[in-house]
């Protein structure tokens, strides 16, 4: 069997050959200036708890009434369809995190500002996410103190971790690695949601600001 | 270990549990009035050197051109990065064909018209894809005959798997099952790429229309 595909990304093992790929003719660059905003990745983490579904329907709401091209990525529309072969083994975690990267970052190619809302707990899984979305991806780091969390403990989890139900839970019986470069922290154990939200706002006019070409029908 | 998710589509296995959603606010007719129009997949399936590559291609650029949202999901932008782990062992294939629906559906969620170019030789995995994009999946058969696309050979691959070179290549050492319900076929080894883009543009504007509404900004 000829090898015939190229690693496009040093470092990662494609597996696949016999690939030619015709060419791409719509430029990243001409799906921002029509949408009047560049495509990106918001990757929200975050203990559960800490807000980071809230923030990201919040945020999603108000961008699309405002003009965005948005979507929300969690748990509801990744967990049972493209995911819902992986279950809770650090293995099938790493891997849930590993496909969402991938999914972002083919939104983020397509124009859209995708916002993700998953613990993610562990920096090298964020890492490769990262690797997978390039200068289009913005760590946000949803931070919350456990006390804080647990006090809210909006779905009972915490509860039920506590007494065991749950296993390798993050924060009580598995690790959270805090970001160590996140390009954006919002506290939510000082800020109100509308506040939360105010900062993201702030930070999208800044980061995504693109000006808006109106172009001719073809 | 309590069991709280939902298989919300029967027959699906879903491994993961304790999932808890926050209810998306934007629903998808908001997002076709916005775009002005629906979002959906249409999913090329023939031959290789059948034209869905280059139909792809075209279509993407002038419904882009013409203010659509759109994207194209291909073995360029898919088998480098979400399917770098899949080969193409019959697990594997299907595996690869399966994720590609489901990530389809996330961006006909998103509004988007999501354009996939793959061989997809088995209807099983065609109709799996087409489970997860539901009313919005439209199956695109590119119609030519194997004679024509050898001839073609627009890759190479037909003269390497003729060699034994390629093995399991669809049209010579595997089968590819013609759709059953297409809700399009195009004859490509009849028409012309313009003749068989102007097919395509009919039928979008025939399936995907819809009123566009201007929004205020919130």
């Amino acid at each position: 069997m000829t090898q015939t595909s190229e690693n496009k990304s040093p470092g990662k093992t494609i597996k696949s050959t016999n690939l030619h790929a015709v060419e791409h003719r719509v430029p990243v660059q001409g799906r921002w200036r029509k949408n009047g905003h560049r495509g990106g990745v918001l990757w929200l983490t975050g203990l559960s708890g800490s807000g980071k579904s809230t923030l990201a329907m919040e945020l999603e709401q108000v961008l699309h009434y405002g003009g965005y091209q948005v979507y929300v990525l969690d748990g509801d529309n990744v967990r049972g369809g493209l995911n819902a072969d992986l279950g809770f083994s650090p293995e099938d975690r790493t891997e849930n995190i590993r496909r969402i990267g991938e999914v972002a970052a083919l939104f983020a190619d397509a124009g859209v500002i995708v916002i993700t809302a998953f613990i993610s707990p562990y920096q090298e899984d964020r890492d490769l996410a990262r690797s997978a979305g390039k200068d289009q991806f913005h760590e946000v780091f949803i931070d919350a103190d456990l006390d804080t969390c647990e006090e809210r403990d909006p779905k009972g989890l915490y509860k039920k971790a506590r007494l065991g139900e749950i296993p390798e839970f993050t924060g009580i019986s598995a690790p959270y690695e805090a970001p160590e470069n996140a390009r954006l922290t919002i506290n939510t154990s000082k800020f109100s949601i509308q506040e939360s939200l105010d900062v993201l706002l702030e930070y999208i006019e800044e980061n995504f600001a693109e000006k808006r070409e109106v172009e001719s029908a073809a």
